[in-house]
């Protein structure tokens, strides 16, 4: 389908507009290439956004990370791109005027998001447009469903199943309907490889009181058909994450349906000893793989480009027990695409690596017991004292977060602050969150918990695992970031009144040395990387081959 | 009323239970004694909290700062205190599990909160009860209603007029109903002496969009009457601010309501170069009492007791120009009184100052140019190590706060993470917030801005005013506060890639350096403290007689 055909639709149908968003049927982000739809028509690769195509024109949404890359991936002249950080919903409330009637799919927006609109955007009509105007939502059967094995996962599907009926029973409900596809792989320790970079499997579930599991992947009207047993009984779901079309099926069987949070995304977060035990493991791994590439690549540097950068690390990755596959498209930007925050190099854009500037390097790993997310910053030849001042203030940031003490329950947006203000001193930012959560052979982006300004009611517990990852971009020039994982322990101290958190760092990799100027780090930040630089030799030394092991010493040899 | 009054009412009425407010009908929490049915219910004496009476018990919810307060004031035979961050609607939801009748005040609860409840609380049942259940709302005849003199407010009425009716013009509105007094009282540069510690005007205005107002104070009837002419017209109001029996009224007339954020709290938030000189000489003339006041302390000390210090810091700051009212019950609170976060020492609980302990002393003033707000914590004899620790620790958050540097629109969360974050580093916490917005010759306490966890959606904005005022308490034993007043400035630097905002500090007294332990400060910090004694010292020495200079001079040399 193209944007004309649709713009040609708009008029047959007596439409003014029609949302295309890059959410998939589960309200994720997780599409096959062909049924991205919002890609096919904009030509925008990013992970998020939403389309609003008009009858004469096409406006793309886009959140501060693909800001540069929305504009360079879309053709000006038909779709204009605003980079915001309002909702959907805030932004047609500030800039529709007249009054519209406005298509959507009400498979891909959850039931609070268009009650939000019906709520606050009255004078516009929003109608379901879903199943008879945009092509089939999930074009793959989910081939190799496969369990993930209890020595990683640690807890059966029983167990977690009964914490689910627990719940139910205290609610007073019949079933749960859950909607998140990483909830359901993780309840019912399944897997899928349909999908290149995570082993999500995307279903549905429908859990009754008694612990019985219905699972929905392709096959939509069977939900139908099941729910039907439901009339007149109450249903717990969450009204964020779930669609507004299941809603209307609900509605429909006369189901009562009580808003309630997911339990599920909580549990999930904490991790249990075997799962840490296992992430441990697969950052161990994934070390090895990274230092041999970052060994590899100061000694073949000439006449490399980005996308020879990431298959190369693929490479090095691929090698290691339990590898499954990348957690993500591999994020290479030399000199100037490094400040486009989410770049993954294609062949159009594809750089040879620049002579004194930097790579941005923002990659990791499915491993069936673990998933990694690692960036590193690398100097490619000499950078100009600017480059290694804003690595080193980048560092600074990155420090101040991962050195954070902080009481059970404080909101990730602290810890975002706590980040970020040490930026904010040299008049710097970075329009990202500073961390994510991340799951346990799973998706990488996971929730609840964030640190994020805008995350206030994700309060941060022992178990959690988040990535920590400030940056700086200087577009057109270079960008910087430095990301690794940690998971949230206890912190005992006899002076402490009450005992506190604080994150312990998993990823195992030297941060590059050639770009701190070490005048700006105070004694206790030039400790924590050479403590840092010291674990990471001790950890990953001995599996090293001598030539890799005489580059690592070398990488961590005190500053 | 008593308690058991409201209970057998409650069985002859056929209600489960009751909730009494400490709210007024303006949503605020400036009431009269006599006004105050909370406190005489309960004993409470704090500005926020929620009494709900049932058939046979009552609970009483107060938030962090008013746990230990709240405990000592109530009979627990009779009133269990809750301390919970949770609104009062999430603790009925987690609370309340049988399904009950629950009477409250329709003149006291928003539009937005009782929706809340409606939506989400479905098995309970609310009445308002307000108009034949409980005694009258307001007491007093507003007295002495005078006018705010151009000369401190800058701003003439009829220029804000000529905001709101722009703001109703490109809203398609008929009329704006404002519910807040401090924005009443702003916009119409009106000022009443009814309350005790603030020239708040308590008063309802509806203003028209050719600019004509209306001002309700006592009479509600009025209302109705005014209103009946806008039948079939739309009425902007905010749903957060706006008591739901004003929605009640405005249905039956068939008025249209425009639920839409009250615009004036962000004018008024944002002071004029009028107001920020006044401010500025406010607390100038404050400092000079403080400053008096601390001299006569360090000379005095022996036999005095809490209630001595309110009143002879009273009298100081009386003879200052200007000079309306303290603007708020002053907190003096000598040593384990001093844990008690919002102390206000009275007869029964006044307290002889301790020795070798500290004094946390919590005060300001309302002058016609500028409303003040100081905690100082001030040293009693010797008092041990751990409590100069505890008092360096608190200067340290306090300085993170003062010399942050942060863009435009930060949220002020950010802000108190920054602060908070440096107590975190000892295991140590407060239950308040870093920092709220400050009136001018108005409220002491005002929105929209805050530094809080909580508060994330007030960005932070040049000429806001915001206290930093982190503290530390040891139950038992002793509490720490140190407190100034700052306006948010800008602050440009040739090496910024964007302007950024910074704090400039009001407030001119000295910081007691008897509890410094000036070897837990970083050199920053130590230059932070000298140059504040040297600016405190510079423009307040000129006024002040030889002997109190001497002291000043002493209190203000560098560490």
């Amino acid at each position: 389908m193209t944007l004309s055909e649709i713009q040609k639709k708009l008029i047959r149908r007596k439409l003014d507009a029609l949302i295309i968003t890059r959410n998939n049927m589960f309200l994720g982000q997780d599409v096959l290439p062909e049924e991205n739809l919002l890609r096919q028509l904009s030509g925008f690769t990013g992970s998020a956004g939403n389309l609003i195509v008009f009858r004469d024109k096409a406006v793309l949404l886009v959140d501060g990370r693909y800001e540069l890359q929305a504009a360079q991936e879309t053709d000006p002249t038909r779709i204009s791109v605003v980079c915001t950080t309002d909702s959907l919903g805030t932004w047609m409330q500030k800039n529709l005027a007249d009054p519209c009637v406005i298509g959507y799919d009400a498979w891909c927006h959850s039931i609070s998001e268009t009650d939000y609109w019906n709520r606050t955007l009255k004078r516009h009509t929003f109608i379901d447009c879903g199943d008879n105007f945009l092509p089939p939502r999930l074009s793959a059967h989910p081939a190799d469903i496969f369990e993930h094995d209890i020595k990683f996962c640690g807890v059966s599907m029983d167990e977690k199943i009964s914490y689910l009926t627990d719940f139910m029973n205290q609610n007073g409900l019949d079933a749960y309907f859950i909607c998140e596809c990483d909830a359901v792989s993780w309840l019912m320790n399944l897997r899928s490889s349909c999908l290149p970079d995570t082993p999500l499997l995307r279903a549905f579930a429908l859990v009754d009181r008694s612990g019985e599991v219905s699972l929905f992947t392709t096959d939509m009207k069977r939900i139908e058909n099941e729910l039907a047993a439901y009339k007149g009984k109450e249903i717990g779901l969450s009204f964020n994450q779930t669609p507004k079309q299941l809603q209307n099926i609900m509605k429909n069987l006369k189901i009562w349906l009580v808003n309630l949070a997911d339990p599920i995304q909580k549990w999930k977060a904490v991790k249990n000893p075997v799962e840490l035990d296992g992430i441990r493991r697969a950052h161990h791994r994934d070390g090895i793989a990274v230092v041999r590439f970052l060994h590899w690549l100061d000694h073949h540097r000439a006449g490399l480009s980005e996308l020879d950068v990431v298959s190369q690390l693929r490479r090095f990755r691929a090698k290691g027990e339990n590898f499954f596959s990348d957690s993500f498209g591999t994020i290479a930007g030399s000199g100037p695409n490094g400040a486009i925050v989410h770049y993954q190099p294609n062949e159009n854009t594809n750089r040879m690596l620049d002579n004194d500037s930097v790579l941005l390097l923002d990659s990791g790993a499915q491993y069936y017991d673990g998933t990694t997310d690692i960036t590193r910053t690398i100097a490619l030849g000499n950078p100009p004292q600017e480059i290694k001042d804003s690595f080193t203030q980048v560092l600074k940031a990155h420090i101040a977060a991962a050195t954070a003490i902080f009481p059970a329950d404080t909101s990730g947006c602290a810890i975002d602050a706590i980040a970020r203000s040490v930026l904010w001193r040299y008049g710097k930012d970075y329009k990202h969150g500073t961390g994510h959560g991340v799951g346990c052979f799973l998706n990488v982006h996971e929730g609840p918990q964030g640190l994020s300004p805008r995350n206030s009611y994700s309060p941060l517990q022992p178990g959690m695992i988040c990535s920590v990852e400030p940056g700086y971009y200087h577009p057109g020039s270079y960008g910087i970031r430095i990301e690794n994982l940690a998971v949230i322990t206890e912190v005992k101290a006899p002076e402490f009144p009450q005992p506190m958190l604080s994150f312990e760092t998993l990823t195992l990799a030297p941060i590059d040395k050639r770009l701190i100027n070490k005048y700006l780090l105070t004694w206790e930040e030039l400790d924590w990387v050479n403590q840092y630089h010291r674990r990471v030799e001790a950890e990953l030394g001995k599996e090293l081959d001598a030539d890799v092991l005489k580059w690592l010493k070398q990488a961590c040899a005190p500053l």
